[in-house]
């Protein structure tokens, strides 16, 4: 098997045509490619009208999908029976434009919490996406485009799997997320639509989605944030060829990830990605926990930002301690390696003990990827947590000034 | 009954003598007062010598200690076995300079991780200290201030609990605390120490302690990140009166909560002081769970830095969602109050809907508190958290900049 960066994300897709326009903070795009969906939503307790709607427009058609709408520049969270009913007019007005059943549509939304849609503004624009609507390379650009908020870029992905058959599988994916991003339980933490043309079964379909998550959009925090409106699809045109379990599972998971750290990267104020990989743990749920915990930590995340690293081991041990989950935790056996862009990794801690963390370590910390590597010596599981550093421009972002 | 503040801090009650001095970044404070001593301890995996060696000596002494000996600059946490050593040659030292036994001294430490102690300096700062020790109000002072860190202020309050009779009871105490402020479990949060002369039962004066910290120190956060070196201990010197149980119990949490607060006012950065107070909870957890997350998101606090009480709404209802425990969370019954100092309350949010977020509610903002008022409006359980906002500064101050 072989897997091989493509570009044209969603549209490299077949069946897949896409579009959207962003205007001031308000985006609309559209993807519209039939085919089997299987979703994953925010664990919040308070779920936003879209989230709520979407889950129960899947139960109703059976994940059989004609399109996705999503608009950026409102949540429609917190709003109430106005809100469901505004979700369902979105789905409605798609349906319409379309010419499709109204009761196959998933709606998806980002933005502030607690305001009603704009239902006047999302018509109207809804007019000009339809009419973009394209299987060119351009669409799913411009889709990827439209549902941003804080995000700094967009986040598109794909890839093609040659099965070593004649037949070829394509899996496309788009992604939005900066803040407000922590990811919990087998939750979705951003909004993100990827779409395959595999022919698969919808059980494969779904584990080797939850697997995918569970190891990408999941590990990622940004500010440790959890969203009302968290929603990821996966959408199978059915249109491509067949492909083993492990084979599509192994496409999926590098999508995912790619799309996952795209979101890190661009973290509200990011100027640096972290990557915490967690090995030598007792089990996998371990090395999950203390890896996130070093990637949330505030005083991890400022350390990393002000390039000091005698305050990020510190810190990143007290990060592991805060674990209270994690068994077996022996400071005596911890180690951690650093390592920066195109550069040997280098000890900072070596079985409990702080080496030397002036010169070629201060050195390392001024570069823009920042790779942890920790060892907790005491079993064979591990994990890899992804985020983003805490500068002032999170802070300036957050706190609404200009 | 009736409490009555009173000057003096851990100097007000009967038996106890204090002092500590600063020099830069180091500090080292001697609290002398024999008594019964329980205590509070860091719920982090990894624990710093002096949090397992005090536990340890609190179990051989029986919690009959005869002093505290605390240092700032160094938090001798992750130090091995050396750590441990070090440890023991404080208690030692403090010992010999005051003629008690050893198995008798409680010692504590705060700063960074991963250095070792200079005990030379602390031997040498011993010398002063323990020549200054006085049962005056400054020796309190000296000693809060010996132990601070990145605090901008010390933290002493000692009350006086008028229980009828002719006996009076005084608790006081101080605490030190500014960074890497979040509570966990049943444990302490940052270094406090407080002493009573109130005639108590072991047993009373454990439960009375639990109870006060729960409801205290363990509702601060400041960024979320646990202390490998949180350590709380209340010293009841008996040479005061006697006093109930439910007396003593109301004073305990009055002086603890005061000190919390001064805690919360002092976070690192911090520009505004924030109380978030969940009600209508089905129960005490929950309402504590609610309360914590308000006061412990990032986004919440940056949106109070920027003065935008349509962010903060937002997000306190985002924050309240991400409660995956808490029980029955129905957003049309959500209500949410805010006061600033010395104003009335305004609605911000009531039954699920926003109200109008400009004019007095934006004017109210500008306050240095925030009070939050929470109505789940589902239940009859209450709790209370503090904080406070997230600012550039807390980012300065731990990016390790000047």
């Amino acid at each position: 098997m072989k897997i091989e960066t493509v570009r044209g994300g969603l549209c490299a897709v077949k069946g897949v045509r896409a579009y959207g326009i962003k205007e001031g903070h308000n985006g609309l795009a559209v993807i519209e490619g039939k085919g089997q969906a299987v979703g994953m939503y925010t664990a919040s307790k308070i779920k936003a009208a879209p989230v709520l709607f979407t889950k129960r427009q899947l139960e109703g058609c059976e994940g059989q999908i004609q399109a996705i709408i999503a608009n950026s520049g409102c949540a429609n969270s917190f709003t109430g029976e106005q809100g469901m009913r505004n979700a369902e007019k979105m789905a409605e007005l798609a349906a319409d434009s379309l010419g499709v059943d109204k009761k196959e549509i998933a709606v998806a939304s980002t933005g502030p919490i607690g305001k009603q849609l704009d239902m006047e503004l999302i018509e109207r624009q809804l007019g000009h996406v339809v009419n973009g609507l394209t299987a060119e390379a351009a669409g799913s650009t411009a889709a990827a485009k439209a549902i941003l908020t804080t995000d700094t870029f967009y986040k598109e992905r794909a890839i093609r799997i040659d099965t070593g058959d004649e037949e070829r599988v394509v899996i496309g994916g788009i992604a939005k997320g900066s803040g407000m991003i922590f990811p919990h339980l087998a939750t979705a933490t951003m909004l993100s639509f990827i779409y395959t043309d595999a022919r698969l079964s919808e059980e494969i379909q779904r584990a080797s989605f939850e697997d995918a998550v569970a190891n990408s959009f999941n590990m990622v925090v940004v500010d440790g944030d959890m969203s009302t409106n968290d929603l990821i699809l996966l959408v199978s045109t059915g249109q491509g060829g067949e492909i083993s379990e492990g084979d599509f599972k192994e496409g999926l998971n590098f999508v995912c990830k790619e799309l996952a750290k795209l979101i890190a990267r661009d973290g509200e104020g990011a100027t640096k990605f972290i990557e915490a990989w967690v090995k030598g743990a007792a089990s996998v749920a371990d090395a999950k926990e203390a890896a996130k915990s070093i990637v949330r930590s505030p005083l991890v995340k400022s350390a990393i930002f002000g390039e000091r690293p005698d305050f990020m081991c510190g810190r990143i041990i007290a990060a592991i301690g805060s674990c209270t989950t994690v068994s077996g935790v022996d400071p005596s056996r911890i180690s951690i390696g650093l390592k920066g862009e195109d550069k040997d990794k280098v000890s900072a801690v070596k079985n409990g003990e702080f080496m030397d963390l002036s010169g070629v370590v201060r050195e390392l910390m001024k570069d823009k990827e920042i790779f942890i590597e920790v060892d907790l010596g005491i079993g064979e599981s591990e994990a890899t947590a992804w985020g983003c550093d805490l500068s002032y421009d999170y802070v300036r972002i957050n706190a609404g000034e200009a």
